[in-house]
């Protein structure tokens, strides 16, 4: 999947910088380039980073996946990050946020897709200055080279710089969200269909819950991005062009879409639940009244043949002749009667 | 019902512009026709719009239905239309919304109407700017047409501009959800009168159900209409006549209280949900006393009977005279007792 | 109940004006008067409404019922009313609200009284400008009338002028309210007594759900009516004396104790419901209890008069002397010990 | 309790002012005394307080119970209070609340204490403004002489003035909360206690019941007087020292933390009613499988015996040898090994 | 575990001051150090403190552990502390706070820890000022002689002066609510597999009741703290460097990280009863479907051998040849078709 590696010794036409003669094949490193006015100069080292970092148009992109502690420090000192936001981007599991220290930015964004019928989550972290852009991936995550290509597709975008890259990746992680969003609309009106047709049994039940956990965690996931994605829009950050604010407003309002559709399908499967227990509770009654209907009916039979099994010497009903038939014809009529009631008050 | 098609060749009176002489029998356009001082001036084809748009008091008002790529490609050339604008317009599913763009604005509205006892969702992009008013309806939605023939009822409101066409559209676009509201209402007060006569079987349960999911999508496609409606009244767009402002205020009000009834709505089904529950449980108690009420007084015969049936050589009982009778009299005595204690205690 | 029109001529003493003469009659119209520095001049038509609106102190004050569209039109012209608020009033259903046209305020306020043991709810709706009120009501509500009289009989205070007239009516509204709220706490407490000492039947049930219908109806026209009265508060009409702000904020605080109270008048039934289902629980488990309890007891009799009623040749026990007595007393004594068991394990 | 009157003729040594000689032993007024630079001067006459207002440090402090109309209008002449402010300290049930009235005050608060095992609710009025404070209390509450005895044994506080007496009694309700939330503390864990020990049983669920409403009642004292406190905290009052707004400070804190319990104890009841849903109906399942589990056991001895007391002349088995024996035999078997199975499922 | 006092007589070089000669041994004092530039100068006694406050660069950092009011009045005196910090200090049970007293800042924040398998809760609270730290401790919580090690451990950060030290401690206590946060993680994760693998019974019950209960406290102490650390943040501190914002910024989103763990468990568990009521019910209905399915099954053949069971003379059936066993074949024919029929229907 990542073919950087693939596309040995690109264009490194520029003269007076360091040659990016190799392709980064570090382990860790996913893809480091340079681009100038949009348009790709080759792969360079991490270590030569700075010397393209002064230069006007200019723009370092290194992706990185989970890097040991020596990579990331060395492209701190490259690009002077924060210590707390290369500590940060050590483990995982922060909060989507966005941070700035001085003039550089970090943003933490949860990613998620769908691995099979399961959905996968990782976490993202990108540290975004004047000319450079690192993204760092922790867990399972899509590789950004999609998010790379298109934009070498378009240079002219690319061309307004880091700040592109940066709504460029956002918006692809937020596009990820629709397929896992997808799969677990697809399950919740499965199981809504099999709640109204028949009712839901232990293992739909278990299914439910688990649609209810991975909801509550995509929520947890979507929601502060949300708040990171609106600050961006409203962020004046040096060299930004009054055109990204519109596409960061475009990404808001694609997460808020998202945020929506899932507080939607948590309210759908609320109403699952309570749907359930109703159904439930009226199959309950259902079978009680049939059970009740049933004891009542069969009560009769019983009670009659166990008065005239009684030895008692003196029955007379016993020598009457054709006692026994009458006896059966009244127990069948009685029976009869009391199905005819039971099924008119719909008991059965 | 789009009978802008029949009414050929208007006033194609005014000198200098470009004669609109066909109707525009376009797939994807429904009408497009130019205004001055709120008078209709005729049809036009989109590519002639341009021309009439620096001339003050000429509004151009186009109306499309899922158009193509090109023809939103075309729009957006005439009336120098943002990309991102057009994207979100090229794909229904968008939020309903409000964004300015320079001086010109774009709104995304959710339509619902009644199709039978069937809610129809459709969704309205709608691109506003200083001469045009654009509308693009993606799903089934109502016409915008009435709208049209009501505003050129009116040429001196028409004059105000795109801002009052605007109004007219997110008023009938509001007056619509009423119909829809109502049908709801009904269904609601059907269920409730059912609930509290009898009670909900599981055909009731599954209506339940459906009213709650239309409502939550309805609800969804209201709540973010009042913000957009809101803003509105606020906005300080150019050209825009002070009265204008009452008018969206209006909207404004109106859509609260759409909103205010929607969440009465839901809280009411709510309620019927935990109304149902107490009957069912109530309704399960009284079966169960009944079942152990006629279970307590069978088992009397039952018993007896039972022992009377025994083998036992020497059971003095069966050989005295009218031991039978005593025996069945008793058996009738406890159960007519035990059937008027029941009674008493309301178990039966 | 209008007896305005009892009191025919009012000192129409003012010279230079004109007279007010006969009573207004017309349908729709409960009372059109005009006061001076409080005092009350006479009634007049309301055509002639207008030659007193410039009149520094006096206060035209019209009361309207039900009006129909030429009356409203009428009264629109006389004191130059917007259309919108015209369009709003001439249709009930509106939202509680405060607008402001221009120098004059149209207020919307929801009203409630007890017809018998019923809720009725009607509408109000106020116009106020410099020198004028008029109050529109619609559905069942009380009249005004008190209010007027009250009004007349403090003439100092009436003087304050229109902002004091629209002070006393709100305040009329909301006092009209507590009865409604006694009402229903009458009901809630008798619920609640029902709940605890036996249980909730189906008829409870019913009124339940009707009191939680009804709050929430109350609770539709109370709380946006908070924030009309806030709104009050802080305004800074026209002629609007500073003691009329301390009068606001005390109809504020009456209306968001009204509030607070429905609020936990639904929070209590809230308990209730759940109360009610925590005692059919553990009931349906007593019945359950009893139920098995009875049939462990009983299944000794039919077992063992079972076996012994079997027509094996060789039952040697059937011969023994006495073998009766014994079963039945073992009968007895185990029936007996488990009635004392289950008795000891409070499952009877 | 109030041993104001048992202190007669308190030092009146301040020369050139109306002698307060005679103790104030009228109706309704608990204490009225005056104070100098913290030092009580003595009692006054509630006539005679005006004499007192003008002169810096002194500071009248006089408290009510339960005043009639004669009593409150005198002490409205006295200090000019304002005509609501007097209208609502006649009546009860007012929601706590701050309101200034020119360069006066008036607070409500809710009052709570514990009346043996019984909580009771009271209302206090306070009216403050420069050298005065009048406090009236309506229903059962703690009389606040101990707060007046605590202020008169530290004068340097006292000597604050008005605002001082103010927070000193806001504190002292504040402090009265706690022996109740204690008292409820202790109910809710004793049902708690119950609930995991056994399960709760109607009477318990009763006291759940009354223990949330005690809470809700609670709260609504306590909610509002969080805002009281806070616009304490930033009053700008005259005469106000610096250090009373962290003595203000420190009561906000100490009513948020009340309401904090508050609140901490509903949900917890909450969950107790979660708790025993769950655990009732855990019950109910493990009685359906007992109950199921016998019915199962005890059909065997039932089926058999009945079929073995079947009167057909041509029965085998009844005539060969230990028949009877084999057949007892089989039932013991199949019964011991229905409840062996039952036994390891968990049912019985 | 408190080993300050095991390295007696640190270096007390510094000259012209009260030397430090003996560690503290007094009861409540766990520490108390002087620092210089960040580097530790060496113990001293309370009373001496003052000597050091003046001096620039210095810190004094007091550590104390339910010190006795005597111990806290010294503190408050050598440190100007403000009474009512100093009276919330002398007993736990506060509410996690940041309350600014002059240029001294007074915090409280609740700890937890596991003690075992327990969730033990402690009260720290934290004096801070120009040129000193004071920590006192409440109630079972971890010694901060750990921060003490790491902070000398790291003199050019503690050389940032007394606010370094309290981002120590309140990065130390966040920290610590981990490992309980992970606790109750685990303990969730168990519920969860128990209640989809069989089903919750009194015990689990019990455990997810304790559960709630512990997350609701652990919330309680750490929502607070949410606010005090975000005030933290904006705090301009006299002597604050600017690099502390960011540390504090970083403990702030660290402990909203726990309140958004804290929040999702709460909802899991929400999700969890919920599931347990669905699976309770859906349990409860396969039992009565059994329990009705055997019951009709049994019913045959004691409807069958009870009808030839009776006495009657005339009984023709009984005299046929093979009858007994038609009729054995019948009963066992009817119960395998009920049988085979319930089973198809799933009821069996």
């Amino acid at each position: 999947m990542e073919n950087d590696q693939d596309a040995p010794a690109a264009t490194d036409s520029e003269p007076g910088v360091s040659s990016p003669a190799k392709p980064c094949s570090r382990p860790g490193v996913i893809a480091a380039a340079v681009y100038d006015h949009g348009r790709r100069i080759g792969d360079i080292e991490i270590k030569d980073a700075h010397t393209w970092r002064g230069r006007d148009k200019a723009v370092v992109w290194i992706g990185l996946h989970e890097p040991d502690k020596a990579l990331l420090r060395e492209v701190q000192v490259e690009f002077g990050l924060h210590d707390l936001a290369i500590e940060d981007a050590n483990h995982a599991h922060q909060r989507p946020k966005l941070e700035i220290y001085g003039d550089s930015i970090f943003v933490v964004a949860r990613t998620a897709h769908m691995a099979g019928a399961e959905i996968v989550f990782g976490e993202t972290h990108l540290f975004v200055g004047r000319g450079y852009v690192v993204s760092v991936r922790h867990g399972p995550s899509t590789s950004y080279n999609l998010v790379r290509q298109r934009c070498e597709a378009s240079p002219a975008s690319l061309a307004l710089g880091e700040n592109y890259i940066l709504y460029s990746i956002l918006d692809f992680i937020v596009d990820n969200y629709m397929p896992v969003l997808e799969a677990i609309h697809a399950e919740v009106e499965d199981l809504e269909e099999r709640l109204l047709r028949e009712r839901l049994d232990k293992k739909d039940i278990e299914r439910l819950y688990m649609l209810r956990r991975s909801l509550l965690r995509l929520r947890n996931a979507v929601v502060p991005l949300v708040d990171v994605c609106r600050r961006h829009e409203h962020l004046d950050l040096p060299g930004m062009d009054a055109s990204l604010h519109a596409m960061f407003r475009d990404v808001t309002d694609h997460v808020r879409r998202v945020q929506e559709d899932i507080d939607t399908l948590r309210e759908v499967l609320a109403f699952t639940f309570e749907a359930s227990l109703m159904i439930g509770q009226s199959e309950q009654t259902e079978i009680s009244r049939k059970l009740a209907s049933w004891a009542a009916i069969l009560a009769v039979p019983t009670a009659v043949a166990g008065i005239y099994g009684m030895n008692f010497e003196e029955m007379p009903e016993l020598k009457l002749p054709y006692a026994y038939f009458i006896v059966l014809f009244f127990i069948f009529f009685v029976c009869g009667t009391l199905y005819r009631l039971f099924r008119r008050a719909k008991w059965l």
